[in-house]
């Protein structure tokens, strides 16, 4: 099943707020139920949510029935999608890939055709790009390691195989009897709740814990690799993920294991030379106090949710993308990112 | 309220399983009900758990009712009620001066008091301790810090104003103007539920964040100091404390934070070098797939819930102790822990 697909005019997505015991699948018949999806956190992962925010502009076009969205309207509504998420960087770089095939149609009764196509080619070359990430990646990886994993970036946060997981899961295939530590990834538990379920459908060795129990299980000599994905890369290979991805990659580095990020070239932002303008989104309390209907903390206190941190390119060992392995220093330009493998 | 008392022939404890949301007490009428009680983390907190097995052990010599309960049988009950936690040391530590006060007796008659006059004076004695921690640890504490702590040391986990948390409490008291980072603590999550209570009602200000943002809070200028408790102390100064004390204190290494320890001397083991030797607690899956009744995970995956890590003494600034402030390089001796204040 996919994260997110185009069918029969409308947006449809897996509830990913109702795994793993629930699957349920929501249909969006407006742009703004699919902004609304993205913020609640029904569709996640930065390669996905920019596949829905394209999918979603698509639908803006058809809404308008037998008249026609004008450009102008598109470019707001793109802008209202491409800020249900601040930090991931796909999101931003799928919508203008959607203005700019907008502007390229001479017919304005073409748009929504347009638009359904291009959002249909940009889900098409992720869902590439996750194959060619795990190629790439899975050479990485040695027989029989026992390696830990964060958050979700399977076929639930991507439109493909995954980033991070992909290699995982391409290693399972291939054989090389790996072992998987899935840590829950607080508040939202999308380890616990989504890699868990894929891993367990999968059929790929894994255990889950704390996040707080990786610093001692790297201590213990438990954890050969480190693999993850990323939000938002700069130019210089610092890396937005998930909170807590900047605590496993000062804990590898502590403990001399080497800490791979994995995410298509989408994800890379061309615009920022390092990841000091990264804008960290802040979560609500409610995500961190409140898990299903339990309460877990005194009513009303103060809480600080930030959903990412940044992790500086010195503690990353290798940034795998669908253009190849890239090792520091890093450095994308616009030639490197252009090149297949180039940087192998 | 005491964390746990002896009234009226029973013990009693605050239930500390329904905390933030219900004050419940339960009376404990046979040491079994007791040691059912540490087992289910009701009572926690290394010293508070000494105090308990005392009392748990003083209610086993009057259960016997008219008759008495030979020394052999309270041996083999000591032994019961010291295995239901194997990490904290404070158990077989108050158990053991329990034992050498009941051999003390000489008319088998006065055992259950003279067994409930001792647990008094462990209670009393660690009840003492927490004052006298908190008023050498205030003494490191700078005006307008910002505090990040873990767990819960408060007056829950202890019998008096806590270890760790007494520190904090006392340098509010004296108007020093510092704002604690609570960490929720997972899986328990005894930050959120029971730091950030006893926060709440010492008018304390915080802020609860969940333990994987600690790193990225660090990397953001944003703590200034780390105390924690412990459940044991090696001779070296190795530190067993919750799991992801580690985690928090190599990321406090890698910041140039001041890592500090608070705990009795009933937290440090005189039986052992260094840390190799403690015995980690495996706690149940649930712990970690459970939250309340709302499952987190998919059902029957594999879970690795260790109780507890060793923070190796290389990382630790100091550790504050009813004696006073050691520093590096840590060595606890008979004489160190005699002397009051010996090492400040």
């Amino acid at each position: 099943m996919k994260s997110v697909w185009w069918e029969g005019g409308a947006v449809r997505l897996l509830d990913q707020t109702r795994l793993p015991h629930e699957t349920v699948v929501r249909t969006c018949r407006t742009w703004r139920e699919v902004a609304d999806a993205i913020r609640r956190l029904q569709i996640r992962g930065a390669p996905a949510i920019g596949v829905a925010a394209a999918y979603g502009l698509a639908l803006a076009a058809h809404e308008a029935g037998s008249g026609t969205t004008p450009l102008p309207r598109l470019r707001d509504i793109a802008n209202s999608l491409g800020a249900t998420r601040p930090t991931a960087v796909n999101l931003r770089w799928a919508l203008t890939r959607m203005l700019a095939a907008a502007e390229r149609v001479q017919n304005a009764a073409g748009i929504p055709e347009a638009l359904r196509i291009e959002a249909e080619a940009i889900a098409d070359g992720e869902t590439r790009a996750s194959a060619l990430i795990a190629e790439h990646g899975v050479t990485l990886i040695h027989s029989g390691e026992r390696i830990l994993t964060y958050c979700n970036t399977g076929s639930l946060a991507t439109v493909g195989v995954g980033t991070a997981y992909g290699i995982l899961r391409r290693a399972h295939e291939l054989g090389k009897g790996i072992h998987v530590i899935a840590c829950e990834t607080r508040p939202v538990l999308q380890g616990a709740r989504l890699t868990a379920w894929e891993l367990c459908r999968d059929g790929i060795p894994f255990t889950l814990i704390t996040d707080n129990a990786a610093g001692s299980l790297m201590a213990r000599g438990l954890v050969d690799r480190v693999v993850v994905g990323a939000d938002r890369i700069a130019r210089n290979g610092d890396v937005a993920n998930k909170i807590g991805t900047y605590t496993l990659a000062v804990l590898a580095r502590a403990h001399e294991i080497p800490f791979i990020v994995a995410a298509p070239t989408s994800t890379v932002d061309m615009h920022l030379a390092d990841g000091s303008g990264i804008l960290i989104e802040e979560r609500a309390p409610d995500e961190v106090v409140r898990i299903g209907q339990h309460s877990i903390a005194p009513d009303g206190i103060r809480v600080s949710n930030p959903a990412f941190d940044v992790t500086p390119s010195q503690l990353v060992s290798a940034i795998v993308t669908d253009r190849g392995i890239a090792t520091p220093p890093f450095g994308f330009t616009p030639e490197t990112m252009a090149v297949p493998a180039a940087r192998r």
